[in-house]
């Protein structure tokens, strides 16, 4: 519980109204209660707070509110500073919780924390200040750096490994096996995959999304790419640096991707093709060709954005479209009978 | 194993046939085995059950069948109560099982069950009869209400918040991190994510769903929404009372969707739009842009169901569309070729 | 660390260059460094192994190189043995592990290995040489057969039967209530899903896919279906021998695949259809009727390949198709206008 004059000291914001307003939680207009904060940064957000039952609000300049305000440069980060203040990260006490399976010929830094229910094999090694939620899986010699956060319930899987500052969030998988069968009498028969995968420094994945290991060699996610839920990489892709991987998003094998590219949510990319750096792929379209650095790119199979963009229109209109051409065809059948009959 | 006899009986259904035939289980037509009963609502029904090894049927009225039918209003219900006869839910004893990791500071009601494996953190609240199987992780301060049943490898985050008869299946991810980052000199810097995630009452969640927690503020499930399989709800969606979204919808962040809307597989919505209450979303569509309350769409991006339904055959047409427009133009060429020879 | 001359006898290739070179890795031309062996299997192979820091290949035969070269009849399978040996299978000791969880009313059998953190309920079957990684949860009365390997935070509901040799993936689902309701007063009341799921010897299923229990019966997956990750598989969902259900796929209740089928990634199939044996539904199309046997669709909703492709082109011209329409119109306008100053 903070007071308002408390939490415009925090942002570094100044007061209109009741400074000794007592606020417990800071939430969004759409759902904001009593007793919390709130923020605006445009007009419609202003109606929103008016008709809510919020406390306060941080606004950019004053607004015609009856409630407290808080004057901001940004109401936006105000309320994602309050956000830390009244909900920070948990914090984990170094050292390996009873009930945490390490395995004696497996390396933790005496920094990280094991939770209960984590479990790390042989020959594996875990970073200083690294934290090992409940229901990890930390497999057979991989590695994973400093400073990581392995949320509940991730599989890391033999030899993988993982960088620096890495945020693997509830569910995902590391290193399960390629997807590879070769045709054997109607039977499909298992291509080993004894690859790896690289998760490099800075790397961000989200819930329940996964990262086929190699079938030899490295599945790779560079530096900084940051990965959203519900996301498929396929055994050997090669994904370069800062990229951006919206949720469901779903990448064949071996496909690389340059740095800095961008698939917004649901876009597919078949197998074995090149994404330029930079190129930025609408959500839910389907990429089946080799795109050059910096394009933009929409539909299935993916082509220009532009193009894509007009076509969505004329789909749209279609049957417009359609009953136009049918009557032009009645008005030509129209000009040949008349000319039939002048002849 | 029961006879015929008794199966009537459990269902109130009258017996045609040998009543003493033993039966040991109940399963769909389409994959009936001998031992087993079926049930059959249609003359399709009829015909698979005729071809099939089941030792006994469920029926609506007497069929020309060689083995013994129970007569019941609704053969699907009975067969439904035969099978909670012949594989009820597994039951728990209360308490903590050994091998969980319930940390002092946690509230466990006495009557709940902690099955082994599972993590209550400190300050988190489990309320009466509430199930948390193996693997299920309990955040910091995180709050399960009363007969939920939080099933194998769930991972509620830190100061979420479920509510009473939820059941969330197994891998189900309540309030990992929204997918939020700030450009800065080409790369993706986070933006804390400290909001929480409020399921309602009633509330079902299918197997690896995830719902990320709030910005700042909350991401809600209204009471009695049903959420199926592999769902992606972002950071900050409300979504209302007694929704259904369908395996594989995906809702980008701050999606607003009224109450008794229906999604069905695989539709996506874009960040930060409303869905009227009672809409219905068509599978694979796209929503972008708001809809009114009551509305039905389809398509990508949605637009309403009954043009896009026409067009679906027009696409599929399209060949021949193309080909018509193509004569036309050879027609029209023809008569211009005409009246330029009559000048 | 082995010699290129090692390597050549491991794989049974001839050597050109340095046998002695040591080599401690194998990976793909793509990502390959210095200490490592690639291969190459075309010239655009070739080019990549000369641009990169590889220290030998697998070639099928010698090529303008100056690294070592292992001459093989396959250079893809010679990587793949050399994966093989550089990074073999992870081996388990059998025997139930301290931090594992076996209910005293379950059979294991002895040669298996149940890994910490593992649980095995009443009533539960694992068979011989069969591993259960750590995180498992095998419900009551389920069972598991022989050799299979049962990778970490897999869930495995209440008597669901799963064959021999099958590998599942981490965070697979298996058996969890299906999406069934029926409307109440604006509500959806849930229909008891109390049947199971078959999996089928040699099936693997690949991470975070999930499998829906039967309403009543079963859902099944047949012997030696492979299923990648992130797949959605619904109530009582019949799938034949040797299918290929690629990632992302989504199947509704009670749809039937006969054996053979390939449903490349997510294509969706429509509750209750029929896909025919030998089926061929490209990526990202949504089936919506039944397909006889040896059908090859695409699109949404799926039809004939060939019509779909041929519809694909035109979709992506639909733009041009458009102002071709419109010039043919002012066109026919002028004739018009042309027919009746000649009246």
């Amino acid at each position: 519980m903070l007071t308002v004059r408390e939490l415009a000291e925090l942002v570094g914001g100044a007061v209109t109204g009741d400074g000794g307003v007592e606020i417990h939680q800071v939430a969004q207009a759409s759902c904001v209660r009593s007793g919390e904060i709130t923020y605006a940064i445009s007009p419609v957000y202003v109606e929103m707070v008016r008709a809510s039952a919020a406390s306060a609000v941080f606004v950019h300049e004053k607004q015609d509110l009856k409630i407290p305000q808080i004057l901001v440069p940004d109401p936006k980060i105000a309320a994602i500073q309050a956000a830390m203040r009244f909900g920070p990260e948990p914090s984990y006490a170094p050292g390996i919780s009873p009930g945490a399976f390490v395995h004696p010929g497996a390396k933790v830094d005496p920094s990280a924390s094991v939770l209960p229910g984590a479990s790390v094999s042989r020959g594996a090694t875990v970073g200083a200040r690294t934290v090992l939620m409940s229901g990890v899986s930390v497999g057979e010699n991989a590695v994973v750096g400093e400073d990581a956060r392995i949320h509940p319930n991730v599989a890391i899987g033999e030899r993988c490994a993982i960088g620096n500052r890495v945020i693997l969030h509830p569910g995902v998988c590391i290193g399960a096996d390629g997807f590879g069968f070769y045709p054997a009498g109607g039977t499909h028969q298992k291509i080993p995959q004894r690859g790896i995968v690289e998760v490099g420094d800075d790397v961000e994945i989200g819930a329940n999304s996964c990262i086929d290991r190699a079938t030899v060699g490295r599945t790779v996610i560079g530096d900084g790419t940051k990965i959203d839920n519900l996301v498929q990489v396929g055994h050997n892709c090669i994904i370069g640096k800062n990229c951006i991987l919206v949720s469901q998003v779903g990448l064949a094998g071996s496909v690389r991707i340059g740095d800095g590219a961008i698939l917004a949510a649901r876009a597919g990319v078949a197998d074995n093709l090149n994404i330029g750096a930079g190129s930025i792929v609408a959500g839910m379209s389907g990429v089946a060709n080799d795109l050059p650095a910096g394009s933009r790119v929409g539909g299935l199979p993916a082509y220009h954005h532009m193009d894509w963009k007009r076509n969505l229109v004329h789909m749209k209109n279609l049957h417009r479209i359609v009953r136009h051409l049918e009557q032009l065809a009645k008005r030509v059948s129209e000009i040949e009978k008349t000319l039939l009959q002048k002849d």
